[in-house]
C-alpha cells in the first residue's frame, strides 16, 4: 500500500451536549468510511465539547462521556477513529481515543496542559506520560494534542524516534486575530523539522466568549500545506497520503476539500500597532469570527431571535449588521428610543439602516419617563440638565424597555460596547451594558470603523449608511457631545489600549513609544478603576490575544495604579 | 540558649498597594524588635497583597515588588524576618524571604501550587525544588508556604530529616464556613507526626471575593496549639519556645497574644447537611466575616459609605445591620421605594430597622415611574397586571434610583441577594442585583436567618425587628406574593442547592438523598439555566467551599441539564 487515506472532520460540538456531539461524531465516520478513508479524526474533546470548564468536576460527566465513547466504538468497523475525550483512571485526562475496526486500539494522554490566557487545564487534568505511536494499516502514527504541538519538546519528538510517519494533532485553538499565521508557521515547522506528515484537525463554531475557526489542516514532510479545511463551518476534508515513499506528490489525490494554497509569508503579529493589525484577509477573517460567534451563542443557549437598541451610530450599525448576516433578518428586532438629545441625522439613519438590512424596527421614545425621573430625583440630583446622572438614567430607561421586549418575547439582547469603551468605562453599567452577549466587546473602535467599511464594500449599495461612519461618534446624552469631548482620537487611545492591556507595557514604555505623557496616566487610570464594570459586563467573543474574560484576571480592589503614580510624582521612577 | 522569640505579624495588606504594605511590614519589624524577637514573621505574598492575580503578568509589578524588598532588608538590624514576596529568576515564584541582619539570608520558593477552586497559582508560578533549612541564632527552621503543608509529602519532610526544629508556615488562606476546624486539625497532625514545632501565620482581611480571618497559630511538637492570634483584625503575638530541650513547657512565656485554649474535638465539615452546618463558633466567625469583608472592599476601593435599598425583608435588613456593623451608622444610607405591592408592614418595618441602627432612610416612592412604563409598554405587554414583565420593571426602576444616588453621592451600592435566589436566578437582572458588592450572595438564606437572629442575641433589643424574621419571604411585586409560591421551603432548597453546587451531586444521588425527584429536576434546571445571570452579578463575600465566582467555572451555552434530564426521560439512567 503506497496510500494512506485520511478524513479530518472538523465539526461544531456543544459544551454538554454528548448526544449531539455523538451523533456528530457517528455520522462523520460513516462518511469517511463511504470515501474508504484509513483513518477519520475529530477535534480536541469533542464528545464533550471545548471547554467543558467546571462540568469536568462532576464525576457522572467524566462518566457520561465514557459511555459515548462506548456507543462509538461498534461504529468503527473497518475504518479507524481518533476522538477527542476525557479519559479517568485514577485521575482524568485530556485524551485521544484511536479505535479501529470496532475495538479501543489505545488512548493518548495530552503532555502538555495550557493554564494561561483563557486556559485552565491544570484546574481539571493531569498530564500524559508515556507517548507512544501506532501502526494503522501498516503505518506508524503519533497522537498529540493541541498544546502537544506547540512546543519545540512536545511528545512527537519521542513517537518520531519510535517511528511515526504521521503526527496527528487534535486541537480547540481558539481564534484571535492573526493568529492563524502563527500557526501555519508553526506546523510548518514541525513538518520539516521532524520530516513528517502532520494532520492537523481543529474545532469549529463558536463556544461562550471562545470562537473556534477551522482552517484545519493537512501538511507534508517538506512543509507544504496540502490541504486545508474551510473556516468558520463544520467540514470533512479526505486526502491520500503517499507515506512509504515519504515523497511528496505535487498533485495529491485529494477526494474532496477545498485545498488553498497558501504562499503568505508567515511573519509574527505586531501586537504593537493596532492600526496595521488588521491585513484583507483577517478583516474578512474577523468579520467571519463575529458572524459565527453570534449565531452559535444564540443557538447554543436555545435561543431563536435576537434585540438590539439602535442608537444611529457605527457599534450598533455593525452589531445589527452582523446579528443579520448571522441569524438572518427575520430574527433580527431593532429598537430605537430616542431623547431629546438624538438628532434628526441619527433617527433617519437608523431608519435608513433598518430598511437596508430588511429587519423589523420598533420606536419606543424614552422623554416622558425620563422627564419623571427628573422630577423625583431633583432634589437628590442638582443641576440635572448638566449632570452625569441624567446621561445615565436616559441609558438605564433603555436598558428598563429593551428587558420589557426581551422579557416579553423571548429575545436575546446584543450588547453593543466596543473594545475602547469597555476598557475605558465610556459606558453606563446597567444601561448600554445591558445585554446577554456582547458581541463587538473585544473589537477595538478603530477595527469597527474597518468592519463596516469591509461590509459595505460586500455589496453594491452601502448597507451602513456613510452618514453613520462619518460622523464623529457620540453618546447623545446631552447637547452636542462627542466622544472626542473626553477621549483622545481613538487612534491614539487603541494604540494605548492596546499596549496596556495586550501587551502589559508599563507606563514608561508607552510614553517612550511616542505618546503624550498625561494622556497615557488618564487612559491607564480609567482602565484600572473600570474594572468593576467590566466584571459585570456579558460575556463577548474573544478576537485578541487578551479579552475582558476568562483571560484577563485583575483584582478590582487593586491599588497598584495609586502606588504608580505617585511614585512617579515622586520622581523614584 | 534556650528559648527561641518568634513574633507573628498578622497584617492586612491591599493588592497593589507596595509602599502600604511595606510600610505595614516595617513597623511591625519595629515592633518585634522592641519586644526582643529572633524573628518575626509575615503573611504570603505580604509585599504585593493576595492573590496579585494578573498583576503578576505585568513585569515592572514584580519589579516593584522586589525593591521594596530591598527597602524592608536595612530594617532587619538584630532580628531576622521572613516575608512573602515574588522573586524572580528565569521565571517567577510564590516566595519567601530570610532577612537577617540587614542581610539576604534565602529565599524558599513554594513548591505545591494550588490551581483548584479560587486559586489559579500555576497561571504564573513556577514550582519550588530543593527546599533548604535556616540556622537563626542556633535554630534550624524550615520554611514553608500554605499549600506546602497541607501535602504529606510537602517540603516539612525533607527539612525535618535535614535538622529543622520549627517549621515556619506563611500563609493567605482564605475563610471558609468550617475550615478553621480543618486546618487546625491539620496543624496539629503535622506538628505530631513530624515532631516539629509549626508557627502558621494567615494573612487577615478582605480582598475582593475572599477573606482571610487570621488565627495565626503556634503548635508544639506535641501538637498543642500554644499560642493564637486573633480573627479577623490585625494581630501580633510573640512567644518564646523551648527549643533546645524540645520539652513543651506548660506554661509558655507568652509574650503579648491573646491564646485561646482549644480543646475543641476536631472534626470533618459535613457539607451534606445544610442545616447542621453552623454551630455557635462558626455563625460567630461567619457574621465577622461578612463584617471584615464588607469593611475591607469598600475601604480598599477608595469608598466611605454605602447605600442599600431597604424592603423591609430580611436580606436587605441583615445586610444593612452588617454595613452599620462593619462602616458605622453615618456612613450608611438606606433607601425604601415603595410601590402598590408593599405593605404598610414592610414600609414600618423598614423604618424600625433604620431608627434601631441609627441610618438614614430615605424614600422615594416609584409607583408614578411604574405607570409611565405600563402606558408605554402596554402594547408590547400584554395583561400587564400579571405580568412577569412588569414584576422586573418595578425591579429595575429601583436599580436606575438607588443607582442615580450612587452616582450623585459616590455610594457604593451593596446588593442584598443571598446564595439561594442567586442560585435559583430567583433576582432581577440589572434589578435587585445591581450593586457593587453583593455581601450574602454566598450565604444561603437558612443562615441568612441564623445571621439575623444571631446579630438580636448579641443586643438586649432586638435590632432586626421579629416582623421582619418571622415575615414568610416576599419579593412584594405582585399582590399576596410569596417565595414559596414557586420556590420549595428553603430548608429543603438550601439541602438541595448545597449538595449540588458545593458537592458536585448527580440528581440520583440527590434524589437518594430523600429528596422530591421533581423538585430536583426543577431547581437544577434553574440553577444552569440561570448562570448568565451570575456572570454579570455583583462580586460577592466568599464563605463556602464554592462560591459563584472563581470557584465555580461554568459555561453558558451548556446542554449538560437537557442531555441528562433526556437520558432519565428515556429511562436509560
Amino acid at each position: 500500500m503506497n496510500n494512506f487515506r485520511i478524513s479530518l472532520a472538523q465539526i461544531n460540538t456543544t459544551v454538554g451536549d454528548l448526544d449531539l456531539n455523538t451523533e456528530k461524531i457517528i455520522s462523520n465516520i460513516e462518511l469517511a468510511k463511504s470515501q474508504d478513508s484509513d483513518l477519520v479524526i475529530f477535534p480536541e474533546l469533542s464528545i464533550t465539547g471545548y471547554p467543558p470548564e467546571d462540568l469536568l468536576l462532576k464525576p457522572q460527566f467524566i462518566q457520561d462521556n465514557i459511555i459515548q465513547l462506548e456507543k462509538i466504538i461498534p461504529v468503527t468497523e473497518k475504518i479507524s477513529a481518533i476522538i477527542g475525550f476525557v479519559d479517568a483512571k485514577s485521575d482524568i485526562f485530556n485524551s485521544a481515543a484511536l479505535i479501529s475496526n470496532k475495538k479501543l486500539e489505545g488512548v493518548h494522554h495530552k503532555a502538555l496542559l495550557p493554564n494561561y490566557g483563557v486556559f485552565d487545564e491544570l484546574r481539571y487534568f493531569k498530564p500524559g506520560e508515556n507517548p507512544t505511536i501506532f501502526n494503522i494499516n501498516g503505518i506508524f502514527i503519533g497522537i498529540n494534542i493541541c498544546e502537544d504541538i506547540w512546543h519545540n519538546n512536545g511528545p512527537f519528538v519521542k513517537q518520531r524516534e519510535m517511528g511515526a510517519q504521521i503526527i496527528i494533532n487534535i486541537n480547540a485553538s481558539p481564534f484571535e486575530i492573526g493568529k492563524r499565521k502563527i500557526r501555519e508557521s508553526m506546523l510548518i515547522d514541525r513538518a520539516q523539522s521532524n520530516n513528517l506528515y502532520i494532520a492537523y484537525i481543529n474545532l469549529v463554531g463558536g463556544q461562550d466568549e471562545l470562537i473556534f475557526d477551522g482552517y484545519s489542516t493537512v501538511l507534508n514532510p517538506k512543509g507544504d500545506i496540502i490541504a486545508q479545511a474551510k473556516s468558520f463551518q463544520e467540514d470533512l476534508i479526505t486526502i491520500d497520503l503517499d507515506i512509504l515513499t515519504n515523497k511528496y506528490i505535487n498533485k495529491p489525490t485529494i477526494v474532496s476539500n477545498n485545498y488553498i494554497p497558501n504562499n503568505n509569508k508567515v511573519s509574527k503579529v505586531n501586537k504593537n500597532n493596532i492600526d496595521n493589525l488588521l491585513d484583507t484577509n483577517e478583516i474578512k477573517d474577523l468579520y467571519q469570527a463575529l458572524i459565527m460567534g453570534t449565531k452559535d451563542y444564540v443557538e447554543k443557549c436555545n435561543f431563536d431571535s435576537v434585540i438590539i437598541a439602535m442608537s444611529g451610530g457605527i457599534d450598533s450599525s455593525l452589531v445589527s449588521t452582523i446579528a443579520t448576516d448571522a441569524l438572518g433578518k427575520d430574527n433580527v428586532y431593532g429598537i430605537s428610543m430616542p431623547s431629546r438629545f438624538n438628532s434628526k441625522t441619527t433617527i433617519n439613519d437608523t431608519k435608513e439602516l433598518a430598511i437596508n438590512l430588511g429587519i423589523k424596527l420598533h420606536t419606543i421614545p424614552i422623554e416622558e419617563i425620563f422627564n419623571h425621573y427628573e422630577k423625583i430625583l431633583k432634589n437628590d440630583v442638582p443641576n440635572w440638565e448638566s449632570n452625569l446622572v441624567a446621561e445615565n438614567i436616559q441609558a438605564r430607561i433603555r436598558a428598563n424597555i429593551i428587558m420589557a421586549l426581551s422579557n416579553q418575547e423571548n429575545l436575546l439582547i446584543l450588547a453593543t460596547g466596543n473594545k475602547s469603551e469597555i476598557a475605558t468605562g465610556y459606558t453606563t453599567i446597567y444601561g448600554d451594558m445591558v445585554g446577554g452577549f456582547s458581541i463587538i466587546k473585544d473589537v477595538y473602535k478603530t477595527n469597527v470603523y474597518k468592519l463596516a467599511n469591509y461590509r459595505n464594500s460586500l455589496s453594491k449599495k452601502n448597507i451602513i449608511p456613510q452618514s453613520i461612519i462619518q460622523r464623529p461618534p457620540s453618546a447623545e446624552l446631552r447637547p452636542n457631545q462627542t466622544d472626542q469631548d473626553s477621549l483622545p482620537e481613538y487612534i491614539e487611545l487603541d494604540s494605548i489600549l492596546n499596549l496596556y492591556i495586550e501587551n502589559d507595557n508599563n507606563v514608561n514604555e508607552i510614553i517612550n513609544k511616542g505618546h503624550d505623557k498625561n494622556t497615557v496616566k488618564d487612559i491607564i487610570k480609567l482602565v484600572d478603576k473600570n474594572e468593576y464594570k467590566r466584571r459585570q459586563s456579558a460575556p463577548g467573543i474573544k478576537v485578541t490575544s487578551k479579552n475582558f474574560g476568562r483571560d484577563r484576571r485583575m483584582p478590582i480592589a487593586n491599588n497598584y495604579t495609586k502606588f504608580i503614580f505617585n511614585n512617579i510624582h515622586k520622581g523614584n521612577k
